[in-house]
């Protein structure tokens, strides 16, 4: 049941530890088939080394695990949540790596800098408040997705546009078309993440970049008049 | 003798380069088997390139080595004062990890930022005082291991519940239920202590995590009621 | 046409990612042949891993594709702009190389804070201002070229003895008589923007390097009386 | 000629790139055959891909190369001078790495902070002064090597006990009884580096590891008291 599904959900897991986004097992990565309205998953806290494309495990938009050996990732209600508000959105990263991490448990979100964030990100990479203890104590990984729905759309921001949020104390999701896109925003993000770190030890009164330069990188590598790559 | 032990000890050593927190020679892993009352410990200062699992030194909790051709590590007193004050502790690991022993020689806890650090360790990883010259002079590595014992007893701490400590201007033990544990808690201890570092750097006034969120996480893994994992 | 060229074009753009200084396909190379006006670079956005020496694209000077089944790199007309002005210059990188960026990102000039610095690059490596909203509208990639043409006459740099430049919250460009030294210099300067990074976490007070030395350890590599190498 | 010296110093200098000490040709490494007072040093400028043992430069204590097809490397004069003053010296590496440079950059002596420096370098790493315009016009290389020389003995510190020093704007020297030692503090200086900068930036009013802690764990590994290790 969706071979094809799995196998690339677990190629794009695989592709976290290739790229240093993840410690043990840190981080889990799906993908959604639209149609069906299934997605695959990572199992929860199973090696890299031992994972297997039959390993991953296919959910419905219910929360129902629908195959699988081993039980679905502890992230899966979030991975859900954005899935069900957000149509846009085909995969879904979490990592704890180690600079984006850094930045949400500072609690703050990161500044566009420079057009290496521009080219991918359009405008700062949002930091949310922590859940409250009653979100924690009624359905934590639920209402983690729940306030990443909210706040995009209280603050107007568009998924395919802003693909990477921070959780305060915890850590980074990011998504994207499908899983393999996710999983490059997650590497995105993290060098973005590590850049910001630097720009700002370096020059501690450092500003945004201006918006015109934003606007023209974003908008070189995206949208009708895109004309960076061979597409 | 003890066989089995001896190679599952040599590679939980082969572990510290692998995971990248040795230089040369610092580091050394022990584990114990508490029905002999025995523990397997690595020699002295040879190097990890050479080390064979026959190489790894027997121990009993007198301090007397029991067989092996070589001189046990010379923290070897510390850790058996740790096997002798906590029956809990399997496994016992000690690294000059770079970011751990940054915190060490700054002489400063490492409070608890974030969930990566909640889903292991609950609440700081204390740095303790240094040893005084006379507790220096009478026995180093002997009165190391007793003051790890004192403070931890002083505080009130679970050395299940906080699997690691520093000693100041020195560096990291980790501890967990079986040599292979302790090294994974020194993994864990050593991206933590990095984190901490870099979220410090962006956020001068940070504060820990809220009390709910490390709850959340550190008993989302472990105790009766964890769900993370297949087990 | 031009096989050892587009060779040689290829070979450098392949020492980029070994050399640590490009993610995904954030970077490229050019080489030009003098005697026939033509020069090759690197296509835009196609992986590292699927390149190939005839993917190479060939360019004229006044912007043409003369050969290729590609885009040329986006980045192409501030090459070409650098290419016109500087008949010295026979190589170019462009990178988001880390260090260099964040440099960039926070607006400051990198300054000569020792001999690594003083061996490739006379003086500081210059940040230069971002365009105006007009330049960025009319022709950003070829103004980006006009720029450090017009800021190097203007601060009477001579692009031998200063092989590098960081455009404002976007990265650094460097060059060499030939692609190789190009590629050379970039890892130079990641380098030197790494060290000048931590030299000044190190000491807050400190100071460029006295002129006497910086003089030295260049003109020991450079000029009739250089002595060090073979040559 | 001196077929197993060249041997060892060429190995020598083939693990500054595999430790990570090296970029390009920015190191070498030198040892000394007390007998016949030659020493055998790396050639100038040589790629370490290409190096082979018959490449390395035998010199004699007056500076005339004895053989060898290459140029010695250009800091020749300064391991002369430390071979001529400090018979105790067998081997001398010099090396841009990354944080012992940083250092030198910043013009700062290195603090003992903890265990790990004390356990090989007795009290701080000393960084000493620019060259003055004059000492540089005149033997620049040379005179790097006196005012090592004189710097140590003004400051009455043992070679053997101080097997590294940072040249301010430049970077370090470390040595050792032959070549390989050298290697292993130059290692052991750059972890130092790189942890005394963390720990200063975890806490800013870091005092040094007191004195008894350095002295138990320099005696610990050197002198007749010696317990670490199997000899």
């Amino acid at each position: 049941m969706l071979e094809e599904l799995k196998k690339r959900v677990y190629e794009a897991n695989m592709l976290l530890p290739k790229y240093g986004l993840v410690t043990f097992t840190w981080g889990n990565v799906s993908e959604i088939d639209r149609e069906s309205g299934l997605f695959v998953i990572k199992p929860s806290g199973v090696d890299y080394d031992l994972l297997t494309p039959d390993d991953m495990v296919v959910m419905d938009l219910n929360g129902n695990k629908v195959e699988g050996r081993y039980r679905p990732s502890s992230d899966t209600p979030t991975h859900l949540e954005l899935y069900k508000a957000f149509p846009e959105i085909g995969g879904i990263v979490h990592t704890h790596s180690s600079y984006a991490t850094s930045w949400a448990q500072a609690g703050r979100s990161i500044p566009c800098y420079g057009t290496t964030h521009a080219d991918y990100i359009y405008g700062e990479v949002p930091c949310l408040r922590c859940l409250t203890k009653e979100e924690i104590d009624e359905a934590y990984e639920e209402n983690t997705g729940h306030l990443i729905v909210n706040e995009f759309k209280r603050m107007g921001k568009d998924v395919k546009a802003v693909p990477a949020v921070l959780c305060k104390n915890h850590g980074p999701f990011t998504w994207g078309k499908d899983a393999h896109e996710a999983v490059h925003n997650a590497v995105v993000l993290e060098e973005v993440a590590k850049m910001a770190y630097r720009a700002e030890t370096i020059n501690p009164r450092i500003q945004p970049a201006p918006q015109e330069l934003q606007d023209k990188h974003y908008y070189r590598k995206h949208g009708v008049n895109a004309y960076y790559g061979q597409n």
